[in-house]
């Protein structure tokens, strides 16, 4: 096949560029200057659908105020429209982790789209002085301003599936909450026997938790839509014309559906990762309470002889290359070792919003990597806890229940009856004896009536304990 | 002097306290068993206060409902006042990182209460028949209700305190922005010459972002308003009375003026830590502005002859051993200082949050620990950074404005009359000849005339630009 | 009383001093500058006396080659063997998290020297025309080589007294791993019942993984004795003397009795904080293995009806404001919050270490201050764990053995005789039918006979496997 | 195409596998249960390199003690040295993060080993009766052996390939330091002027502080040594005969080229990720070191025209969309950003390093997956460094000089002719009236004569300043 190429400049020097292609010269600078993650910006489609977005509302309102010639413009529209359709994201292939604080992947998303916008124009690609990726896509625009609002657009979007992900995971908790609403069962404190619940709360206790993130995730992810639009190099709007900032961020909002608002202070918001950092410290804390769920999950399914071996998660699938019938919690533990990959990319994200200075934070491009690749195994990790453990895990009822029973903790509900120290001294005899409360309390000393005792033990009293004196 | 002791026991044994304290035995283990940081829970008032807002209350509801005898209750109150007073926080002695979650914590308020109330009621210490620790004090209330609760309490007025501070801190900025409103400067962008600005509007942008955490701050403080008390144990309410749960909540509201509400699924609500975990995930965001902040008040001083010297930092002390007349920015490094141990001690509360098991979360005391140490060194850190620096800094502004003339960023200017390309070709010969823009744009190449020059470079262009086709 | 004063002078002005302090004016900015976290260097002892040793050090090296007189050495040599004796460390009042790279505290030194070095001449404090703190406590030297040496000496200490506790501790466990060598337990991974082993063979492993701890620290401690005396400023040796270098760092050798050695590049030295960044990294993996060991502990002693129960910590506290009886594993929990304490100082310590820029790194304070800490913590977490949990542990031997030999896991031992598939088969049927695998295997299936099971279930044979076949 | 499936069964069940394939029905369980990264084993081709060791290594010793029949041993060798030559990676598709604590790797390795083995055999693969993946390939070993064997053996050889990297990048800075070393220029302390050095000086120690890392890298790599092979379940070596260990470890050196040595403790060794902190740690250091160098890089080449504009780095591409003629330091910035993605990543391990329990460390599989990550950005990040950057930069020979003459600092050459105080006030004057420290000491003052001053700041005399007296 005979290869075409094209010749590109910038104020660099010249590169032939392979024409088949719609990125052009700086692209193909970034390529060569950034490979260290070999994950390309192409992994992202919600990011590449974003940049469409900026470039398409951009282009509308530089029409509008006559910045740029009619045509040019919608030529630029028609190329975004290509790109919030899914289209070219071939075309993206700059790392993710890369310098510049994005300007690579601005330049790809003008570049793409002047070459698009050419073609529709009648024109070839690299006929820059129709359509130029600077002068028309980039107009009234700066990297500094383009790229954190498309990556604050796709987060916002990228959100919106976890967010699915994680209320579909509480559903299911919910669900096996009611399942197991009669199952009575030892509480603990400290991994020490405590007083009797019902497994269904334990089980309502995580969909609480996980419900409560859900709203959480969606306060916190509303601070995205806060745009630095037209504010261009640093924030002082500099080659944006009047009305721009306003009227881009209208378009924007229009085009995206999304309650898309202005920065009122442009210089602050042009080098601010604040809302990265706080998403960045939500999605942490969900991790965390996802890891702790597990770290419970595989406690109460310990077993099967030697554990607590309270619950049952599905077996997925043999647990050990040597133990013969030895199955493992392997779905809690893949999502115990996701959590711990969302906190250690917290950090980087941390890390990353600390070195912003002076008018920019030019590490954007890794807090992009980190939330990203979190949002993405987070996500995972919702489904497959849902799918492939929570919705089918048992009970084993009748084992619960005999531990209670057993129990020296249930002691605790004679205390208004008996008073604190004399509960400790029947738990204390229980103990060294390895009697049981029943046996000292009604039994030998007659402290009560078995008819008290039946009515204290009643399953609903130790489910919802009645205050009894 | 003839030291006086009384015997108290628990049900492990007898000890011999000297009488003249309030506590009682398990203080006392207490203090035997918890020894790593010799930082004791006395350090922390507030928390000693908050700890007598909930006794106190539970106190109220339990006279309501009658549970515990009324002078009883007005013992307790009684009591609880004096540590609400501020008084007797030297009978907290306990180390602020204890293992019990807390137990510890809540016993010694327990004792200390029941003490002061005996002696209210006319007995003496220890004569424990006539007001019992855990009968009466600790009355319809476990450790894990009470002990978050007055933390979250705590908490939420020390925040009250840090906000304070962290607001007088931007209007700080905003006065600074106003004052250097009409001082020209360089903006940079990844220590780059960029384009023009006024260091007033550098200065506001440090005020905004930090007015922006002042926001929300007050709205992750809302978290910690939501209490379990009630949940005794573990949320099962075992042992508190009917109607108690929402009883005592209202009494906490009432004595504290804080908008507290019940939690609605108190066995969640006992083990889950989130709401510490948002709040030092929020001031880490802080933290990490702040340090933002310092590195480009340093930057921004450096010098005083081969940085860039555009502002000076109040001069506190001499700066070098060895150097003569050195002087160094050591408000804002101890301020880039604070700012790594509270990014340190969130990733302490991450541990601990991750930690919790079952129905519990063992870990709060170092969550506590850490937490009110952040708000204290950060409270610290925002008014020396006030005080002995902002408030006193000045601007170099001849020197600002002489830089911005011979910088060649402000070609930028003229994209939208001669195109990014023209431009680029500007800036390289500005560069490789040392000649300036207006060298090149006016005198040689005519690409734009004298007074075209003077409109753009007008002053109030470049704080404010025009857009100019 | 009638206090009396004297006025000091630095070049910017002019400060009154209480005539009984030994500090001076440079000290008293400081104090005044400083106060984040109400801890002043005081707490540390060993770093006073580290200053000492560096002062001595110079002062003998500034005397031999007759850069100040020999008078005027023997009195800061004097005055350094108070500090380094333990003498006035209530002389060192600055705040640990300091601005100025630690300029404070070699300034107190200087100070507080010059003025016992003065009295020690028989003149007063601040007639520093006889003795001056910069021209000749501080000559040849700058707070940049003065202070992260005598930091270094001060770390290199007190990580010897962090050894011996760990490596009490290690014996501690090593102890019990001889009592418990014939107790057979179950041993369990990801949680689920695996094959058998003695619960000494645990024990002992505990030892085995902080004897090795106790080795890495050692050799990571070692490169703490590389200094960077006679750098001066920045490394460039400005206004040392030559020949001081290897002259102070010899004398330093000597009267520390530590291996002290030269920096090879002092321009990379004076800078550098790698050590502290390893030797950080290394006090991390002892927390980390300190957690996973007391995580270990609280799984094994859960109980005492409802969890494992294998072993009893020595009770220490009551465990509940309301559950009687509770007894609670409130030492393991202590240490792992000491855990997650110095893991997230080594976080504070990354950032510190990553904010280096150029010539120094002005952030070593926080450094400090969080590697004094670390020690000072794990050193009490460590005597405590051994101390009132480790030396009074027991087994519940006989709990024990019934667990495994109601296991499904001890098939494992099957497997060479009979295969992996035929042995999951069997595990299989025991754990749908609940019988045991000696039902199966010997009784109904006759896969082996009672004389091979003896030999194959041998107490020996379990904790000490031979293969079969 | 006709597509032929075989089936295979486990205790769990069958499944149909498509024929073409060598892994058998547990990967292919694996495939469907894992999902969270997309990024699957076989990215890591050292990683199966060295299972194919682990492997090979094991049949070795199970042919020589009898324990499976020669020709099937015979088969495996071969099928491993398959993998040893890289061939088969394809066949290793499970995710990187995986539950079940490297049993899904440990079982595709024994599998694809059984069906290479079984085709050279002349069988069929499936046919499991002839060569089977627990009974014959997996032979004396438990995936908790096997697979963090082969993970410390795929990380050994991984090390050295970034240890190559970054030796290579610290003789790229000794290079410039040579290059260097006639350049005259400002040392800074704290962003302050202090006092000259010369630039060769600066690079040097670029040089010399990573050239320490690749000896620690060294030192450190060694614990990856110790292995555990023979320890089998949980080091109890139960199913190993006797002999096994030091033979299959003995061989495993053999035939890696590597000091492979048994652990003493297998019980230890079996749940211990030490090494892998320590390891991480030091990556983090380096990466430390390499953020730290980076930030000095920009810093020196900001400007061009208002920074410090002492260096040039190559123009990689530009730098703005909207500025003309800007070019920033994107490579230093990218490594900045992959230092931060290590160290975020070292939390991960921390995380999981400290979520071991009793007999294992389950999340084993999250430590590989971030150490090969560090290991494979921070080697791309030393080679983007040295190529893109340091081979290139050029100093502004010129204008560092400037600065230096120019400068207050230099004052401090003065101090020991003068006297700390005489120097403070020179400094002083020269600040408050912009005049330089010539103008005061010579011409005004007559401190010194014009013949001293030439000696003093003579070239050779700053750059390795003489004490004078």
């Amino acid at each position: 096949m005979n290869q075409a190429f094209r010749i590109e400049h910038d104020f660099l020097g010249e590169k032939a560029i392979d024409d088949s292609v719609y990125y052009g010269i700086q692209t193909l600078r970034a390529i060569e200057n950034f490979h260290i993650t070999g994950m390309p910006v192409s992994n992202e489609p919600v990011f590449i659908r974003a940049l469409g977005y900026v470039k398409k509302a951009a282009a509308m309102a530089n029409k509008d105020l006559g910045v740029i010639p009619a045509d040019v413009a919608d030529a630029i529209i028609y190329a975004s429209n290509k790109l919030i359709n899914g289209a070219y994201t071939d075309q993206f292939p700059t790392d993710m982790i890369q310098g510049g604080a994005g300007t690579s992947v601005n330049m790809n998303a003008n570049e793409v789209i002047a070459n698009l916008g050419l073609e529709y124009m009648g024109h070839e690609k690299g006929q820059y002085e129709f359509l130029h990726p600077n002068n028309h896509v980039n107009c009234s625009q700066s990297t500094n301003d383009a790229y954190p609002t498309a990556f604050r657009i796709a987060l916002y979007f990228k959100i919106n599936g976890f967010i699915a992900a994680l209320d579909e995971l509480q559903q299911s908790f919910a669900r096996k909450g009611s399942e197991f609403a009669q199952v009575l069962k030892m509480g603990r404190t400290q991994l020490q026997d405590a007083v009797p619940m019902s497994l269904g709360a334990e089980f309502n206790a995580f969909a609480t938790t996980l419900r409560e993130d859900v709203q959480r995730l969606r306060e916190i992810q509303a601070l995205l839509t806060e745009v630095n639009m037209g504010a261009t190099a640093i924030g002082t709007a500099i080659n944006a014309p009047a009305g721009y900032p306003e009227l881009v961020t209208q378009y924007l909002g229009e085009i995206t559906g999304l309650p898309v608002v202005l920065a009122e202070d442009l210089i602050e918001a042009t080098s601010d990762t604040g809302a990265f950092v706080l998403v960045s410290g939500m999605l942490k804390r969900t991790a965390i309470k996802l890891s702790k769920i597990c770290n419970d999950l595989r406690l109460l399914s310990s077993g099967p002889r030697v554990g607590l071996n309270e619950i049952n998660l599905p077996q997925m699938q043999p647990g050990s290359s040597i133990m013969p019938g030895k199955v493992n919690p392997v779905i809690p533990e893949v999502v115990n070792q996701t959590a711990y990959y969302v906190i250690g990319a917290d950090l980087t994200i941390t890390m990353a919003a600390e070195a912003g200075q002076l008018q920019l934070n030019v590490m954007e491009p890794v807090i992009a990597f980190s939330l990203f690749n979190m949002l993405t195994y987070l996500q995972n990790a919702a489904d497959t806890l849902r799918e492939k453990c929570v919705d089918g895990i048992t009970a084993n009822e009748e084992a619960c229940r005999q531990m209670v029973m057993n129990s020296v903790g249930i002691v605790t509900a004679l205390n208004p009856l008996l008073g604190y120290e004399t509960c400790a001294a029947i738990a204390k005899e229980a103990l060294s004896t390895g009697k049981s409360v029943h046996d000292i309390a009604v039994t030998e000393k007659h402290y009560i009536t078995q008819a008290q005792w039946d009515e204290i033990y009643s399953f609903e009293n130790m489910i919802h304990p009645q205050y009894l004196n």
